[in-house]
């Protein structure tokens, strides 16, 4: 039955396009179905990030280099990276309905004008002519742009959404920044100050917005009121007014405006991902409908069913499945309708961990010895809340060990006792657990363990006989068994619950901080490009510091600035890494008065609008998500359908005796992560995990 | 019938705490209420303030002194305040009962150890004995303590009831910052860094600590990275890890903690205050009522309704009056029960302004020249569109040359003619609008208007008569000069719409910051003090730059240092004045290493104390409010209260065409000021205004 197999096939992918919450119009032809399948592959999606993570870090090759490729090299090697996105994008094009795919161009322009970027630099670069590469600044878009960054496009979108409440709020923060920078100068401008340099004070008004901006930053204070306060301390009513509007009132409003359209966006987004998820399912039990004698309407038998969700969740448990079943099928009638159907793709986004709990291993081949007196102390010992008293206390005490001098004998060797317990401790778990659900998915700390110390045995071993034997100490691999050390304390923070709660919703926010860290990068490499044209070399480093030129960075207009007499010539725009680093510490403070003393008015248009898109609208976004992970992990409470999932698996407790629910994970909304808003009234499943532990 | 009179006093009374949410059980003997009332007369708080402000102001005349004043002079004064506290105390004490008088002992305690302080003081100095003046800090909790001091008692209430929840998540930011450190010793403490000052870097536990926390406040970013940057690129990794854990995720969890915990508890509070609003409105009802024929139920007549409404706000118009007695008696019964009563309270506090729509007095005076019709075209002009518009103009044009040099004869002598101008525009104005209600008490814009305009006018001239009768222009009156032209330019802010909502906000908020700024000021009070206690006199300012210890900041600790070298002299704690700067500049940004290095531990623990006190609680809370306050200004309903004054607005007009809504101002829940909370479904009503003209 080849029209059997079609509709299956199409069905599968229907189901989990909705599953995956993937929103693509494909061709339904038997052929585009097939190609379909193909695209969704996971080795495609692998080989195209592959291929961006190479197109992106060619800036690191590329002049302003870290290490510099010949133009040949990098040049083929974007050429490669062209070719690939390109055969995506025809695979793409014949994926889904030509009308669908021209309306969203935009990858296609990005390629076309990479090309020509690439041919017109390359015949000038041969002819010798300076040029400038600008498609650089095209290259992150392409992560936001593929059909599998959605999420990164969705927070992009939104941000979009936001900016005309910003922009209203930016114009009247501007207005007062120009009325307050206008009051200085009358105030100051004709007094004669000096500042710490020597230089007229507040004279110029340009300079005084510009100082008065940065003072928003919080980067010049107090060295831009200082001279003002030594002429008076009355002036310092001024600053003080300045900054309780500007830095605390307004960038509050900024905060206040992003979270609330942010949220108000989500909101409406999210509706339409269930529309479409649920117009995908319906789609896919039109597909496999039947018409069953003594029911109204159509509906879909247990073996369809079997077979779409084998389909789609290989990995997903017979029993699993079963319980899936009788949670859809709830009046066992054998069939289920449309309705019942629908909900399928946001049940298997319910994570049932079905744990067997099979005797230990060691109870089969030694049950005598197991099973013996001695053999169960220890099980109950280490069972015991003493056991995991005693051994935070032996992290403790590592902890100050750590903290001590490790060239003293002494303090080198205990680190071999204090390995030997915890290999002790994970041995002794080991003993007593199912070694299987010891290590299942969601054991976080289990893993985390069993790999730090592991790590931390094997390069402390490597690390003694290099000692040992070459008699040197490598540098790199000392520097990981500290940092591992280190990390093995953090094992402490579990259990306390307290402290539990607060660190699961950050684990659990992980994943879309995981987004959010794609969004930076999009932005700090479109800023990053644009630095390296405007200033690279401007500033330069000199690893020695006998060089002559090392006390003014290279740059003789710096002689005397205290740029350079703080140590700053590092933070330059000389290269992609470098360029990144400077980026982080502008994020953090905005202190870029080196380079406007070299550049003027460039740097400090760069560095302002580098403080408005990142600090005012990325950032905000950032404690925006923070504030309502925690809002949500205060408040939530557990969707409709997770209940009527857990209620079943209590069923089936008490009827087979089969399923003990352990632990109901709380759920969390996940703004940059596949958008699941528990606030949502159309019950859109979190992503949830309900442990069910099989106890025959 | 001095029973009766009695009655309408002891019921005023009750309203009158119920309408400003005063939760005060007092004796309810005639004579006990006489002293109440006595007791709540403006006059007594108003002089309760004053000896606060003078009590608080001592600081600046006490050792360190900004202006010195001998010992029995200071000591005299705060000798007389402590009567005055002691003399209010007493009054309260006979007003309510001895009972609830006894179970809070606070003030008692707070005038009692200064007493105890003052005379210990006193004779050791007589002595000659060196001694700290230690109840200095004790001052400010008056201003918490005192019967008026609700709004601030209120708010420190919700910072102590959110102080667990900070505390573990405090914890767990310290355990990740120890962590950290620890890291950042084993990987770089052996390395023989050095940073900028030549000194060992990251070798010293503490040290690292201690650096870290501060690179939270971002404070000493990036020169606490640059040497281990400079060292190796790859060490950044740490800091932007350590930078994205703790100084963003850590300080906005903190934020969404504060807010949470704080929005939970006000909540709960205010659940209270309409509790005991209602018992005082009941009470009242049950010394009024009576027993009417025909009605089953206890009522109050309209007359003793009157009379009580005309005694607890007697600045009510009668029309006003008559107004909400038709809200209260819906059915035009005459009479009201208990119900209906209970809500005036509420009633009272909404505003309705009645504007009686008057003929200009010009009408009246020269009806034919005022109704001819030159000067009706003068008022089609001046109510068109285009003359606000061209004001803005002038406006913009008048910023121009305002930021012009205005020792440019021709800039100098415009001022006059743009001064011309805005006087102008306000007499048109009052020959068009009838002035009473031009300079109506809500009328903000026109007010802010005219008091600019002529006070411009007034400086103005006397610094011409100045300059040209005595030759010299006086610094002072030109400083006011310029402060107010620039104030001017704000006016353009109000012709625009979108900005007006933004505004009107930050005005609405405006109350609610001032309660906040007396927490702060009660804080920034006893760290000063502390501060003045430990580190008077470390740091010297010289005025004249010649003096030999003017480079080092008066302390050979500091020769050489960056703190000496920035010229930060002046922010020291060697008087109140300077200290509070001082403290305003840390809340901004902790830069605090010129004090470090002077003091060493003691400063670095009072400056992180002063920080997470600050900082993360007290600026959190603030942000939190403001969000709220936008929030609210986003997603407000109005409550059913003020949508049946509306209605019975409505109606009558309606049936007696004396009423006429013009604009309904939105409500915003009042942290600070007193709550009204419009999520509470108790429906309290907020503080707001409808306004009503009167057409006939």
């Amino acid at each position: 039955m080849p029209g059997v197999f079609q509709d299956f096939a199409l069905a599968t992918v229907f189901v989990s396009d909705a599953q995956y919450n993937r929103n693509i119009h494909f061709d339904s032809s038997p052929q585009a179905v097939r190609l379909y399948l193909l695209y969704n592959h996971w080795a495609f999606k692998v080989l195209l990030y592959f291929f961006i993570m190479v197109n992106l870090s060619l800036a690191i090759f590329e002049e302003p280099a870290v290490f510099l490729l010949p133009l040949w090299a990098t040049m083929l090697v974007e050429l490669l990276c062209l070719i690939v996105f390109t055969a995506r994008l025809v695979h793409y094009a014949k994926v889904i309905p030509p009308v669908k795919f021209w309306k969203d161009p935009k990858n296609i322009c990005i390629i076309a004008l990479t090309l020509v970027d690439m041919i017109i630099y390359g015949s000038l670069e041969a002819a010798k002519i300076y040029c400038v590469r600008w498609s650089r600044v095209l290259r992150p878009l392409l992560l936001v742009n593929v059909t599998e960054g959605r999420q990164l496009r969705r927070a992009f979108r939104s941000i979009r959404n936001a900016l005309p409440q910003i922009f209203y709020v930016f114009l009247l923060f501007m207005f007062s920044l120009l009325v307050f920078s206008l009051m200085a100068l009358k105030l100051l401008g004709k007094r004669n100050l000096k500042n710490i340099e020597g230089y007229p004070y507040f004279t110029d008004y340009l300079e005084i917005v510009f100082q008065l901006y940065v003072l928003v930053t919080t980067a010049n204070s107090p060295d831009v009121m200082m001279p003002a306060y030594n002429a008076g301390s009355l002036f310092t009513i001024f600053f003080i007014l300045y900054i309780l509007i500007n830095t605390y009132i307004f960038m509050s409003v900024f905060l206040a405006v992003v979270y609330n359209s942010y949220k108000k966006y989500l909101k409406e987004e999210i509706r339409q991902l269930v529309r479409a998820k649920r117009y995908k399912m319906a789609r896919a039990f039109d597909v496999l409908q039947e018409q069953k004698e003594g029911c109204s309407q159509p509906v879909l038998t247990q073996a369809s069913w079997n077979h779409i969700v084998r389909q789609v969740r290989p990995d997903i448990t017979d029993a699993h499945r079963d319980l899936l079943w009788s949670v859809c099928d709830d009046k066992n009638q054998g069939v289920i309708g449309k309705v019942a159907f629908v909900q399928l793709a946001d049940l298997l986004n319910i994570e049932v961990i079905t744990l067997k709990s099979r005797p230990h291993p060691l109870q089969n081949l030694f049950p005598t010895i197991y099973l013996s007196a001695p053999s169960r102390l220890i099980c109950r010992l280490v069972q015991h809340r003493g056991f995991v008293i005693a051994f935070d206390l032996i992290i403790l005490v590592n902890a100050v060990f750590i903290g001590l001098d490790e060239e003293n004998p002494l303090i080198s060797n205990s680190e071999w006792g204090f390995l030997a317990l915890y290999m002790l401790e994970i041995l002794l778990k080991l003993y007593v657990f199912e070694p299987r659900s010891f290590f299942s998915r969601h054991s976080f700390w289990n893993w985390f363990d069993t790999l730090i110390v592991l790590s931390a045995l094997i390069a402390t071993i490597i690390n003694s006989a290099l000692k040992s034997s070459a008699g040197y100490t490598s540098r790199q691999i000392l520097d990981i068994v500290f940092v591992l050390r280190v990390l093995r304390l953090i094992r402490v923070v579990d259990s306390i619950k307290r402290f539990r709660i607060i660190i699961n919703t950050l684990i659990r926010i992980g994943p879309a901080i995981l987004t959010f860290g794609q969004l930076i990068v999009v932005v700090y490499y479109v800023f990053a490009i644009v630095g390296m044209e405007l200033f690279k070399n401007k500033v330069k480093f000199f690893d020695n510091s006998t060089h002559p030129e090392h006390a003014y960075c290279g740059n003789p207009l710096l002689k005397g600035h205290s740029f350079a007499q703080l140590g700053y010539c590092k933070n330059n725009f000389n290269n992609v890494v470098s360029s990144f680093i400077l980026l982080v510490e502008l994020t953090v403070v905005n202190q870029c008065d080196g380079f406007a003393s070299v550049t003027h008015v460039s740097a400090r248009i760069f560095f302002v609008l580098f403080h408005i898109v990142v600090v005012i609208v990325i950032i905000n976004i950032f404690v925006a998500f923070v504030l309502e992970a925690f809002f949500v992990e205060y408040s939530v409470d557990k969707s409709q359908l997770q209940t009527s999932l857990e209620k079943k698996i209590e069923e089936l407790e008490l009827a087979v005796a089969q399923y003990v629910t352990l632990t109901t994970g709380r759920y969390i909304q996940q703004w940059f992560s596949d958008s699941k808003y528990p606030e949502d009234e159309t019950n859109l499943s979190p992503n949830t995990r309900i442990q069910a532990q099989k106890t025959r």
